[in-house]
């Protein structure tokens, strides 16, 4: 990845963002030194595990407090004083996924300080793993021979995956081993566990299946590759695992930190595990469901292994799911799980606005999916889906001043509805500061920090360049280098310099957004019959230095939605290129929902903002005669108070609309949003 | 009321359910005998309070068993074998819910074996009754010594309020006292407990206010005037009640029995107690909030009390109440509550179709307190509001076999998102056998059994006729009697046969969908100019026997929604006489939402069902050119894949539409269903 220069100005910008302000604002997260926001505890249980980890070997390797007794366990951000875990479940991947974005950022920008930093929390990382090579702060602190016992809802295979991610990340930045040393020491151990020992269970919250996948790629080990495909191929085998580990008797459990949290299915009750994709043997899984995070960090870690091992079956199934998402169960913004319960995909179609769950992280391994999928098949649709929740649903996760973020990623907000109705407290109007759940943030950072590799892809004779963001890329004595020139908040046009050292194909995608271009090559244009086009993207034969030219037209449009879609019969959206646009209250006024485009509207694009002609509802305010009622017998009430007078259709004045791209939404104080407009 | 005896063949059929359906069935519910449902316990409690009381009394007042340690009280539905309490703290209520509407029953159409069953309930639910008066399983079987300390959560006062009302009915119906006397000697221990011993506590769930303003009208005891009256004006009061009687220590309280439920205010942190109508002084309250139920039946409360002691400030509060509700948060079809979170109002203009909550106990309570502001001051708009939550939200609660009931009751609903999505579980497809929190049937049934009470009312000159059902009046020696004649099913005549003894004015009511109407007066027409009409009703002196003719002109309309409803805006619902209509998909096929009215549609009224001309989205199945997208490329998915082609809108085939009434909806097993449709 770090031959990948990001030299765009917008998103340049958004990774200085990440490492002058989230980075550290994170790092104060985790050591609980941010006034006023939820406390991660993250770091304090390191600290507390080691101490337990060295009192242990002190005493002989007996224990001398612990194990604590399960009552006594704290799960959940509470006040208790006592020294025992805090937090989640999962509360170890905040560092993770922390350390994660610090490798992608020092491979962008070396920091010496921020690399000192880094150590010392590895070292306290590895001062909790216990000898073994077992590491996660709840059991290690609370009672070490219960590990493993709850995978479906203990997450320390999860955690395993985070460390895996993070210590890669940094060992490829600094060649520093120690971390990875760490992971690999965990890794044989739950491959001696699970593989060895015969045990077929899988993670309740996957993505343990793509670090494990990546670690192969990183050492070559073919162990953990064959781990990984151990949890995918158990994951939904009869008898489910999850059921065979709650018959263990185990007498601390208590019921009600055990109690199931299943997908809701009235119909089908034998169907269980949905909402951790174990339901079924996931060859047989031809529908996103459950948990929507869960879901694709599972068909990631499934592509990975379908790539890397030729499985046709596994690949089959990615490409049902993708398709089952990308087709049924996508937001315009790119973001994916409809319903607060669950975090979870609901069902086709199923698409509110209002009540979006989107959580950021699902959006986030959206990207990861796709761009597995597009490195098994290079296809556009899989290179627009990423482009759709990177642009969107995931840059709204993080304010522009990278101090606050967002879990939930709604594409229409009242803030007097949220405000009047509890049942709406999940949506917030404004970003937070940070999460007890701190999942989404470090999410952010890390993805963007890493973007580059998300720019282009390769194989032995071929660059596909699937984001169109300007970048110096290294493509090494094989190829050559290619400086990409873009910026797409400006026009369409996207230059591609490359510098010929071998021969090999330069493949460019063609957006959904850019589908009529014009091609210069070396100063020529290019007809579009010339052109070697498969599955969206137009494919050059490089053989000397090069300057190819592609002008996409970039222009503000109105997009409808499926009619299958309820909320949104009779509305559209309004999009420049990949990027979605929405009304806010501070440029329309309030009630959002009074608006309309006209009819063939005039959309003009200056400086980011869209402005087009449309039309406003009349009300009571406006006039003495309001949309569908009759106002002549000094009503003011909701409906006409005089049935026999005939209905009145809504009348409309002309306004102005003022469309902001929906990544920026909420950085003007709170206020109505909305990304969809009656037409 | 027994003066008024319904012959509208609509009503009167609605009322035979009750009798012969209803009534039977719940007294199998209340004692456990109904297969596949959730057990009530209710008669099961009261028989276990009289075995302690006996017990109790045999062993000189000595407590054996009792009381029961904090954390073995049962509270919530469970297997637990034990005999203490189980079911929900208020569970006393479905016995005395049973026995209103078998009082009301009674006076309709004596019943000999109905009023035995009747008796020996009333014998049960007196050995139950403690020496001194108090009245309530809860307490009595677990620790008598605990009564009225958590009036917020624990419902004593509203079962005593239950009791209060379903012991009227009977006294009335049968003359037979002793659980008026129950009654009685249960108010006397209250007043006692609260006015004599100054504790200046009130309900946490409203409804004696009411009750004990009927004890009152019933006994002509000032002192339960007094008592309501003392409710009503410390409610609200600073320092929060509910906030002195936390501060009490009780050893034994469990934390999250005691968790607070309160209105979600991020804004305003100082107001509390929203939920329960307590965050201010009544006559400060402006705008309805929390708890649906709890509001409406505190308003009626208020409304008895301002009207029996003549207090305007109280009058004046109630009226801004009343119009808060009516202009800003009701539902077409009466129904009010639009959040499940907290079965709660939320804010202005908030009524999403749905996630409503609409409970249909909400609804009744809303009838009550109309009909209260009705009797203060004889306006057509307090008529209106109760009609439309009568013939909708209301009788769409039961069942057209009387054996099923709606709890919740949405305005539009896709069985298919309720099935995949966890979040929309409180809105059922189909109506339920019966609840663990059995309020709404028995509620139904004392309100259609005592139905009669609402048709008119009377001053001492005047009476007045609010609901447009036939039925036999007797008016007394003072002023005559008087039959209605009317079938709205049918048509919008509405014949009043007057039997004059003495004279008097008879007022009519102009109802918002018959405003335009003719006279015939004995046989005359009579012109408009000529009518006596104030606050939409016209009067008419009566000085010998007459026959008044009204002919409403009673036809299908469209009827629209204020603009500022964010759901209904170009969309409109239908209506015909009282009756609001709705789509199902038995009629329409599925995908509702696709469907639209054409411009100046045609209605057509026949056999109680509406048709109408209107249009259909095309979508894939029919037409390769879908909606908002274009599937040129083969796209089978959500959005445009190609932005460079033009947006192209929907476009529609036409078909026929067919509306059922609303209240007869789910009656044909489980479909899609709405109420507002595309204009």
């Amino acid at each position: 990845m770090s031959k990948v220069k990001i030299t765009d100005e917008f998103w340049k910008a958004e990774q200085e963002l990440v490492r002058t302000e989230v980075i550290p604002y994170q790092w104060d997260a985790l050591n609980d030194n941010v006034k006023d926001a939820a406390p991660s505890y993250c770091m304090r249980n390191f600290r507390i595990a080691g101490e337990v980890n060295k009192k242990r070997k002190e005493a002989g390797y007996k224990e001398i407090k612990y194990p604590i007794p399960r009552d006594k366990w704290e799960f959940l951000p509470g006040n208790s004083e006592n020294d025992t875990f805090h937090g989640f479940v999962f509360q170890d991947t905040d560092v993770y996924k922390w350390l994660e974005a610090v490798g992608y950022s020092l491979m962008n920008h070396p920091d010496p300080e921020l690399e000192a930093t880094a150590d010392r929390a590895i070292d306290i990382i590895e001062s909790a793993q216990l000898d073994n090579g077992y590491l996660d702060t709840l059991y290690a602190i609370n009672d070490k021979d219960l590990i493993f016992t709850d995978l479906r809802d203990k997450h320390e295979l999860y955690c395993f995956g985070h460390l895996c991610e993070g210590a890669i990340a940094y060992y490829r930045a600094t060649g520093k081993r120690k971390i990875l040393d760490v992971t690999i020491r965990f890794a044989d151990f739950i491959y001696s566990w699970f593989v060895e020992g015969g045990i077929k269970g899988y993670p309740g919250h996957e993505i343990a299946e793509m670090a494990l996948a990546k670690l192969y790629k990183e050492t070559g080990n073919k162990k953990y590759l064959e781990l990984a495909r151990y949890f995918v191929d158990h994951r939904g085998e009869q008898p489910y695992y999850f059921d065979v580990e709650r018959a263990v008797p185990l007498g601390e459990r208590n019921k009600e930190q055990l109690g199931e949290v299943v997908f809701y299915d009235r119909e089908e009750k034998t169907l269980r595990y949905h909402y951790n994709q174990a339901h079924l043997p996931v060859r047989k899984q031809k529908e996103a469901v459950g948990h929507a995070v869960r879901g694709v960090y599972l068909y990631s870690g499934m592509a990975d292994i379908a790539a890397m091992s030729g499985d046709e079956s596994l690949k089959k199934a990615c490409e049902e799911l993708f398709d089952n998402i990308a087709d049924k169960k996508l937001y315009i913004t790119g973001g994916i799980g409809s319903s607060q319960a669950g975090e979870a995909f609901t069902a086709a179609y199923d698409l509110p606005n209002d009540m979006a769950y989107n959580e950021s992280c699902a959006a986030i391994g959206l990207i990861f999916f796709a761009y597995r999928m597009l490195n098994m098949d290079v296809n556009v649709k899989y290179a627009d889906v990423m482009e759709r929740a990177l642009y969107n649903c995931v840059l709204a996760g993080m304010a522009k001043d990278g101090k606050s973020f967002f879990y939930v990623n709604p594409l229409e907000v009242n803030p007097k509805r949220i405000h009047g109705d509890e049942r709406m407290g999940f949506v917030k109007p404004v970003r937070q500061k940070w999460f007890g759940c701190a999942c989404c943030p470090p999410n952010i950072a890390r993805l963007i920090s890493s973007l580059g590799d998300y720019i282009i892809s390769e194989d032995k004779d071929t660059v596909y360049t699937h984001l169109l963001i300007a970048s110096d890329i290294d493509l090494g004595d094989e190829k050559g280098s290619l400086h990409i020139n873009a910026e797409l908040t400006r026009d369409g046009r996207v230059e591609f310099d490359v510098k010929h050292r071998k021969d090999f194909k330069l493949a460019v995608r063609i957006p959904y957004w850019g589908r009529s271009f014009k091609v210069i090559r070396n100063g020529n244009p290019v007809e579009k019959n010339e052109l070697d086009i498969k599955a969206g993207y137009m494919y050059f034969d490089i053989s000397s230095d090069e300057k190819i030219v592609i002008d996409y037209e970039i222009k503000p449009v109105i997009v409808g939605c499926s009619p299958l879609v309820q909320e949104n019969t009779g509305k559209a959206a309004v999009m420049r290129g990949p990027f979605v646009y929405c009304l806010e209250e501070v440029d329309n006024g309030e009630n959002l929902h009074l608006l309309k485009l006209s009819d063939n509207p005039e959309l003009t694009y200056e400086n980011g903002v869209i402005t087009a002609n449309g039309m406003r509802v009349n009300t009571q305010a406006d006039s003495d005669m309001e949309g569908g009622r009759d106002t002549e017998n000094g009503g003011d009430g909701l409906y006409r108070d005089n049935l026999y007078n005939e209905y009145k259709p809504e009348t409309y004045k002309p306004v102005k609309l003022t469309f902001v791209p929906y990544y920026s939404w909420a950085n003007r104080g709170e206020n109505e949003m909305t990304v969809y407009v009656r037409v």
